[in-house]
């Protein structure tokens, strides 16, 4: 069974090249592009599927979510705009929420954000523990996260809760925890910053779980400058997010190493914090992920149209490239090849915009333009 | 018929006081509201409705916009991404496009932004002509818009057009362009700006569209500090527009004459201008409203949503601030009384959020809220 996909005003193909094809079509069969090209030479197909003359992009692939939790915090939002500083203790807050909640109370919350992340044209996502910081309460996070994807990601590394010292908080995730959470986990994550983890303890986390066979990403350099970059790079890491305070030799590093920068402007956004020039990582050949970050502190937004729109505006992106970052170069974050293309041979993962252009995320910011969201050729938003 | 809206978690009601109610009910009775008040203490109804623990707020009253209009200009928009800076000339490349469209697609192109505004919460809104700028498609414009809302402005005063000088283009709008437009406008308005038109040239304007009993509202320093916003207290006008550029003179002025200050943040977001310091002018006792102000050159946001989160992040307003401004305030600019809250009396217009609080309008930011909206107890959302 083969659908071809026409009247596609503007297909934004996601490829290496930037490829943006006018009046295109794709096949789709066992829900991969089997073939992509102009809609005048499309291929004979089973049956057919005509999006009017709107825009196509890749699915949004959101490499950085931290869904996994309960409670609501926009109290603590609501006050750090009228004037107080984000500080990383108040994740603590929704380490007991998340502690006291039940397992289908959790699972019912993430399936509710990520339905909401489908409807904005999400099609893979990642999505962190974190909010347990115990051996009992991370591996139900991450059993929870499972159900929804395999880019699951192992991080006890957090904060360190009330009750213990780093040092014996470290000896825990790095043994009986990473233990508990590997069956569930993708990944190993750990939070390299000021207040949280410094260098050498985000080391000895990222080596045990690697040792396990997880793959490593790091959280740094989002609220001052560290080392933490330089450790992602070393270390070879698939991606290192946030970014926010940058070194030149960071920089270096990150364009030497391949390692993705994943970009988090939500985050900037809603604690006021600078923005991240991208234009400067581009320039200087750092491959750029856009990511949602999507977490109940710093930064709930789960719409990558809105990161979108403010890596245009205040990162010095063109719309274009963000759009890649948040498609391309999200899946590359994940070490992905088969997602955030629609290339032949990739998964038929696709959303349809209410515009003609791709450019129209950024020019109509806020406005909700997904319309329809295709996973391996099935639509999933649910409309 | 009656119909008791219950399961309310959170009602802003939009009242003067600020009222926010948790655990709430109204009744809604021939498309008003009927009764208001504790969900314990509702009275009996023919029919119940209930929206489940969400929250409820008034339906976004969207003073400004300038929704007739057509053509593409996208490109322009990523042009001044890239670097180049906006100049009111870009008003010209719209107006040729729209005299160019048929009837049947310039109303289509409406409805099709009316239906997204309602999908995201907007119950009442304002259009405005501007992009005839003859005395047809002036005329033209305005009979379109007036089949959407009553609210309809009379902008032939928004840019001169090429062809004809600054002093007959003022006597054509304020002789036969005015006569044509007046049976479909509510309104008069001008661009009092720098490269548009200057204070004598907008008084003219206004006062020939006073004589025939239109009300009278201004664009005013929007790029520049100018006399705009002074020449519309002076006149008394229900509320003028932009205000990014304020002296403090300005300010005594619009705190001592009761014009509403219009407010459009999309337009600092879409061209980087300077957010305007809502702060100040709320502390001065300054009445202010939001609006999107969306047009397809300097800001083509249709989010009242997107709006709030930027006045809350960048304009020093409070998230119950930002709601009222965008629901009572954008009532106020409209010289209305009967929409933009749900005290009892009011119309029953209201949107049912996907969250649990009015603040989580800022604290998603781009997150598509808004699940349902109403009108006169009917709802006009299309889901
Ligand atoms: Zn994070
Ligand atoms: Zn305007």
């Amino acid at each position: 069974m083969s659908t071809l996909v026409t009247g596609i005003g503007e297909l934004f193909v996601g490829d290496a090249a930037g490829t943006v094809m006018e009046q295109a079509a794709f096949v789709v069969e066992d829900g991969r592009v089997a073939w992509v090209g102009p809609a005048a030479e499309a291929p004979a197909a089973d049956a057919a599927y005509d999006v009017g003359g709107r825009a196509v992009i890749p699915g949004f692939v959101d490499s950085h979510s931290h869904l996994v939790f309960a409670g609501d915090r926009s109290a603590e939002f609501a006050a750090r705009m009228a004037g107080e500083s984000y500080a990383a203790g108040g994740i603590r807050t929704t380490v007991r929420a998340t502690r006291e909640a039940g397992d289908a109370e959790l699972t019912a919350h993430v399936a509710r954000l990520v339905a909401e992340m489908r409807r904005q044209g999400t099609t893979t996502l990642e999505i962190k523990s974190g909010y347990g910081l115990s051996v009992a309460d991370e591996a139900r996070s991450l059993a929870v996260a499972r159900q929804f994807t395999e880019e699951t990601t192992f991080l006890g590394a957090h904060v360190v809760p009330e009750g213990i010292s780093a040092e014996d908080y470290v000896a825990l995730v790095t043994g009986p925890m990473l233990e508990a959470a590997r069956p569930y986990a993708s990944w190993i994550d750990a939070f390299c910053e000021r207040g949280a983890f410094d260098v050498d303890q985000a080391r000895a986390v990222l080596a045990a779980g690697a040792a396990v066979g997880l793959k490593g990403r790091l959280h740094a350099n989002q609220l001052t400058y560290g080392g933490g970059v330089q450790l992602a790079c070393e270390l070879g890491l698939v991606a290192v997010d946030h970014c926010t305070y940058l070194s030149d030799a960071d920089v270096d590093a990150l364009a030497q190493s391949g390692t993705v920068a994943t970009l988090l402007p939500g985050v900037e956004f809603s604690t006021r914090h600078p923005y991240v020039d991208a234009r400067r990582l581009i320039d200087a050949g750092v491959r750029v992920a856009l990511a949602s970050d999507c977490n109940p502190g710093s930064c709930f937004t789960s719409s990558l149209p809105f990161c979108i729109a403010l890596a245009v505006r205040d990162m010095g992106m063109t719309p274009s490239e963000a759009v890649s970052a948040a498609t391309a170069g999200g899946a590359a974050a994940l070490d992905r090849t088969d997602v955030g293309h629609l290339s032949a041979g990739a998964a038929a993962d696709f959303a349809v915009l209410d515009a003609p252009s791709h450019v129209h995320l950024a020019y109509r910011p806020g406005v909700p333009l997904v319309a329809e969201t295709w996973r391996a050729g099935q639509r999933i938003d649910g409309r």
